[in-house]
C-alpha cells in the first residue's frame, strides 16, 4: 500500500523538497511512497522544481478527500501516511487521526501528538529536515541522484538563508557540501537566484508594492507611513526608483518610508517621503534616495522607533 | 556538562541496559553522559549487570532533587536529560518540564510530549530500544565493547521474550545475531537463566506464593480461589509440590488452583484442591498435581471461564 508523505499547510521550500526525498528514498527502499503537498508550491519551490526538472507533488485537501485529490491512489483500509518538517496537528492535513501515522522526520520542536501504536519517528535539532533526509540515504546506503541532490541541497540553503539563520548547524553545511558534489553548482549565486525568484516582485504594481505590508503611525502629530517588502528582488524597486519616488510623493502622508529588506544582507533599501536630514539623523547614515541601512530589518523593533524618535528631534 | 540518561520509573531491564548503553555512546562521541534509572533495579536487570560486571546505574527520584541523588554530579543552569525507552511525562522523572529535554530513543507509541525548542528523537517500532541503540553504535561506526553487547543483547531478549513476543522484528534478530558474535554465549541458555534470576521466587513462603496474585470466585454456589504466579522459577515449585498441596488443602476454598505460568512455555502448571476429573475436565487435560496446561496463560480469559463451566458440570 502507499505511504503518503507530506509536509505542512502553506508548504514551504523544505516541506516540499524532504517529501519528495524521502518517498524516493523509501521507494528505493522497497516501499511504495508517493510525495503529496498540503498547500500550492510557492514560487521559491517552484523555482527548484523547475530547475531540477521535478513534477509539482499533488496538493491533498484532507484525509477524508484524498481519494478525489489523487484519483490513482487506490487504498486499503486506513491511509498510511508519514510527515515530513512538522509533527503538530495544527500544522497537518486535515483528519490526520483517522490515519495510521507510521513515521515523522522533523527538526521543529515536540509538538505534543500522540499515537496508539509504536511508530518511526526522527527529529534533529539540524536547519532543515533535508539535512536529516540527507544523513537517511547515507545511512541506508542509498545513492542520491542528482535532481533529488538538487531538491535537497536547495531547502537546506533556504531554511538555513545560506547558513545565515541562527539555526544552522554544521551538519547543515557539511550535507550542502556533500551534496553540491553531486549537484555542482555555484551554492551563492544558485542560492540567491532560487531567494529571488521566490521573493520576485513580478506581476506586482508599485502600488502594491508599497501597501504590501504597510501601517500607518502618528508620531509627534505627523501622519507617518512605513510600508516594508522582503524580497531580493532588489531591482526590481530600485531600478524603478523614480516611479516609486513619485507614487510615495502624491500620497496624503506628512512622512512615507518604502523599506525594501535585504534578508541576505540584514538591511533595507530606504525610498521615502521626507527630508534627507530626517532620515540621515533617524538612521545614523548619509541618506538619498534608495540608500541602504545596514542591520535594519524589524520594523517594530528598529524602523518604528528610530523614525519616531526622529521626527519629534525635526520638529 | 552532563547529560543525564534514564529510563522510564519501575525500570524494567531494557529501561536499564538502554540508560547505560546509550551512556557509553555518548561518551565515546565525545559528550559527557551518565546513566541513571527511576526506580531500584529489578532482579532480572541485577543479573545482567552481574553478569557482565557493570555497576548498578545510580537511582534519580526527581529534578529537584538530583544533586541530592548524585552528590558527584555538578550543575550548571537546567539539567540536561536524555528518556530512553519510554516517552510520555506519566512515565518519567517527577519535574522533568525544569529540565532541558535534549533526546529521547525509544519503541513505544508517541506519547504526546511537547517541548519548547527542538531536540532528538529517535522512535522506532521495533521490540526493544536496545536495537536502536545497536543501530546507532553503527551508525557512529562505535565499536561495541564485550560488556556493553551483553546489556544491549540481555535487554533485547528480555523485551522480545527471546523473540516470542508479537512485538518482535527482524531487526530485533539481526541486533541479537551481531551482538552475539561479541559476546558469544549459548544465547537460549543464557535467556533462560536471565528469566530465571528475574522470576526467582527466593526468598518467598509457600503461603506467600499462593497468595502473590489471588483472586477468589463464587462458581455455581462453590468457594473457589485461583492465585497465579508468573515465573521461570518452576522448580521452585513443583520442586516443594507437597508442601503447596498441604498449604492450599488446609485452606477454606471448596477448590483452589495455583497456576505457575511459564510465559516461555506459554502455559501454566497447576496445583490444585479439588478433583482430579474436575481439572480435566475443565482443561481437557489427563490432570494430576503439577499437570502443565499448554496455552493457559490467561486467569481472565482461560482459567475463569474454562473452571467456571467444569464446576456447574461436576455439581
Amino acid at each position: 500500500m502507499t505511504l503518503l508523505v507530506f509536509g505542512h499547510k502553506n508548504p514551504d521550500t523544505d516541506s516540499i523538497c524532504s517529501a519528495v526525498s524521502l518517498a524516493y528514498l523509501k521507494n528505493k527502499l522497497g516501499q511504495n511512497a508517493k510525495a503529496y503537498a498540503l498547500g500550492e508550491v510557492r514560487k521559491e519551490a517552484q523555482y527548484v522544481l523547475d530547475y531540477f526538472k521535478v513534477d509539482s507533488p499533488t496538493v491533498l485537501t484532507s484525509i477524508s478527500n484524498i481519494c478525489n485529490d489523487d484519483k490513482d491512489l487506490v487504498l486499503e483500509g486506513k491511509p498510511k501516511v508519514v510527515l515530513v518538517d512538522h509533527n503538530e496537528y495544527g500544522q497537518s492535513i486535515d483528519g490526520l487521526a483517522d490515519a495510521d501515522l507510521v513515521e515523522i522526520v522533523d527538526h521543529h520542536k515536540l509538538g505534543g501528538m500522540a499515537t496508539d501504536t509504536p511508530l518511526s519517528m526522527r527529529l534533529m535539532p539540524v536547519g532543515c529536515t533535508c539535512t536529516i533526509i540527507t544523513q537517511m540515504y547515507k545511512e541506508n546506503n542509498v545513492e542520491i541522484p542528482y535532481e533529488i541532490a538538487g531538491l535537497l541541497m536547495s531547502a537546506i540553503l533556504s531554511d538555513t538563508l545560506i547558513f545565515k539563520s541562527p539555526t544552522t548547524t554544521e551538519m547543515d553545511k557539511l550535507a550542502v557540501e556533500e551534496l553540491n558534489k553531486i549537484v555542482n553548482v555555484d551554492v551563492e549565486k544558485y542560492a540567491m537566484d532560487m531567494f529571488k525568484a521566490g521573493t520576485s516582485l513580478d506581476g506586482y504594481s508599485v502600488e502594491e508594492i508599497v501597501h504590501m505590508d504597510f501601517k500607518p503611525f502618528d508620531m509627534s502629530g505627523k501622519n507617518v507611513g512605513i510600508g516594508q517588502v522582503f524580497t531580493l528582488d532588489i531591482d526590481a524597486v530600485l531600478n524603478k526608483q523614480d516611479e516609486f519616488l513619485a507614487y510615495i510623493n502624491s500620497t496624503d502622508f506628512d512622512i512615507l518610508v518604502l523599506a525594501v529588506t535585504d534578508i541576505i544582507k540584514e538591511g533595507s533599501y530606504l525610498i521615502y517621503k521626507g527630508s534627507d536630514k530626517l532620515i540621515s539623523d533617524a538612521f545614523n547614515v548619509e541618506a538619498s534616495q534608495g540608500v541602504f541601512v545596514e542591520g535594519a530589518v524589524s520594523r517594530k523593533k528598529q524602523l518604528v522607533p528610530f523614525l519616531t524618535e526622529a521626527v519629534k528631534n525635526n520638529l
